[in-house]
């Protein structure tokens, strides 16, 4: 059975991811629902489609992932389902599924949902999660066509994540989130800095200069480093302590890899 | 497999939902817990009644919901299960299940809960959702008979919600809760402004008054709407926006529907 | 199928939670993973340890606990598992598994995890839930032989919990946790009163003393008592109303308990 991975930003307060597995369950009663996170802020696409990157290789091959973080429901946007590597990728056409599905995959398949089989009627205005997104992914995860969803489309719309870019001597990128422990995930890839030369990277972030390590107790406790974290990316850490409030560090922020 | 859908007030920093979804593995190893929501603020029957109310629809037929905000504990109040329509409730007596159960079929059977057999033993005084109300549904879930319960009883306690009531050339009803967008949720269902005439429905809440449409990009962003949300009620929403900050509304103030 | 249990301080905000249970799904596509919380503040490892005590015999034989409170994650710290009793317990070597340890049953068999094979490979150095911690218990679910882990051990790193002593004509133990409710959960067992003297027990909490009692209801709502709470603990509790804050208690302090 495809696990289906579910990623939105409706909170834990309401009954609204609930619904979703509620429908989701009514037409897949063996489906295996994983949360990845409802936290996300109202309406932030950016950071979705940054987490959505940071962990879909965590899940098992046939993943079907469902992001929902939608402010534009029942307006213009369109409903999609996209097939790329060995993942399915399940909401609305804003963005939010882009940055995984550039790397999930090459050539990826995009179909707009269009079955109004597979939705639940009458699919409401404000709730595609339950309407529409969940009940496609339950479908799915009982392996119907993935043709059977609707007409093939060309592309998607793009999330514009800020920039990495090189500059004398190092490579700048940016703070895109804070996770729960303070530590501050910057947009540099590993793959990135594979060009800088000397042994010893420091980082710069805010007016700290750090050295980019490969373990929290290679500094002592209290003190910051940088390190790539368990999604690839470069983060900005204090060692059993919270970087961004200890560093007065925010998302957006630059950081700068260099070699003293 | 009846799915066992969870409300509770227990927040989720501590051990009780796991605990009580321990004591339910126990008892059937293949049971499916869904959380509903466990964010209700403690005590709040209301807000769980009508929370419940709000989504069990969106479950598949044999859900059995365990709804357990239960600040009599351990007291007088009794422990009660309804088979209504296609579902089962199970909960304390104290209100929580009613919302629901009124909507969910006509004569519903209610029984109190007596039978030790299907209780976790020794019970405890201060925390039924492990004790009972988790294990009674663990067993029904494995198909035993409802009747096996304990006895029948002619009525449970109601819930009150602010009432609906018509006003000249319109209708009144109340907010009942604030979602995470806050979205501002009212007592006003569909069926109350079928009365209504005109065609150009309007919304007063708080100083404002706004157009009753039907999509939230019916209006610019930032601008405040009414509209009749997934759960069939009408909401005051802005696009884009939390309309509860915006037009400072809160649970309980008064909403009223007029046409112009 | 063994059940997982998850108990972390990963919050809730990120993907972490999401991504370990998708390393375990990818090992043993059947694994049933329970949350007991992750809402354990970043590194409070006796917090962790405290919760797990409060709450593993919830869970039914056979269960697999995994706790991540995990500060020095990719230091000298190293990870453990231990078959206890019934259940099985998987964390790092810091003290988070001992006090449920201690209690699951006689001589715990405790092994270093250093089979790779058992591991998501390339270990990362920041998240060995996702990377160690989690397949392991995932390979356990599926029937592993315990030995297969690694090298036996003869102890691991003990959490020491505030002492509960016992006072002339009475016993002091200290408040370990403070509960969503405002409940205020003691280090006191109900062994540890036994021997006291004398049918009315009291307990002095701060400037208040109250009576030990065995129900919420025993007093008017609002006013407080103290009462063994669902995991054998004296807790400090107000009828319907949050005694942290109504008797400004905090974790740390004494708690005494006196026949009068």
């Amino acid at each position: 059975m495809n696990p289906i991975a579910l990623l939105t930003d409706f909170g834990l307060t309401n009954h609204f991811v609930g619904s979703m597995k509620g429908a989701i369950l009514g037409i897949n009663p063996k489906a295996v629902c994983i949360d990845i996170s409802h936290g996300i802020a109202p309406g932030d696409i950016e950071a979705a489609a940054f987490m959505l990157l940071a962990c879909f290789r965590d899940f098992p091959p046939k993943t079907i992932f469902v992001a929902v973080v939608d402010p534009g429901v029942g307006g213009k946007r369109k409903p999609i389902a996209v097939k790329c590597g060995e993942y399915f990728f399940i909401g609305p056409d804003n963005g939010v599924l882009s940055l995984a599905c550039e790397k999930a995959g090459n050539a990826p398949a995009i179909r707009i949902i269009e079955n109004k089989r597979l939705m639940r009627i009458p699919v409401s205005s404000t709730f595609h999660g339950r309407d529409i997104f969940g009940p496609v992914a339950a479908h799915l995860s009982k392996d119907i066509a993935f043709s059977a969803i609707g007409p093939l489309t060309k592309s998607f719309v793009q999330c514009s994540l800020p920039t990495t870019r090189p500059v004398s001597g190092g490579i700048v990128g940016t703070i895109v989130a804070i996770d729960h422990f303070g530590n501050c995930i910057t947009t540099i890839a590993v793959s990135d800095i594979a060009r800088l030369t000397g042994k010893d990277l420091s980082v710069k972030a805010g007016a700290k200069t750090v050295a980019l390590t490969t373990h929290y107790d290679s500094v002592k406790p209290g003190k910051a480093l940088g390190i790539f974290g368990s999604a690839g990316f470069l983060e900005i850490s204090v060692n059993r302590g919270n970087a961004a409030a200890l560093l007065k560090l925010s998302r957006g922020d630059s950081v700068r890899v260099f070699s003293r």
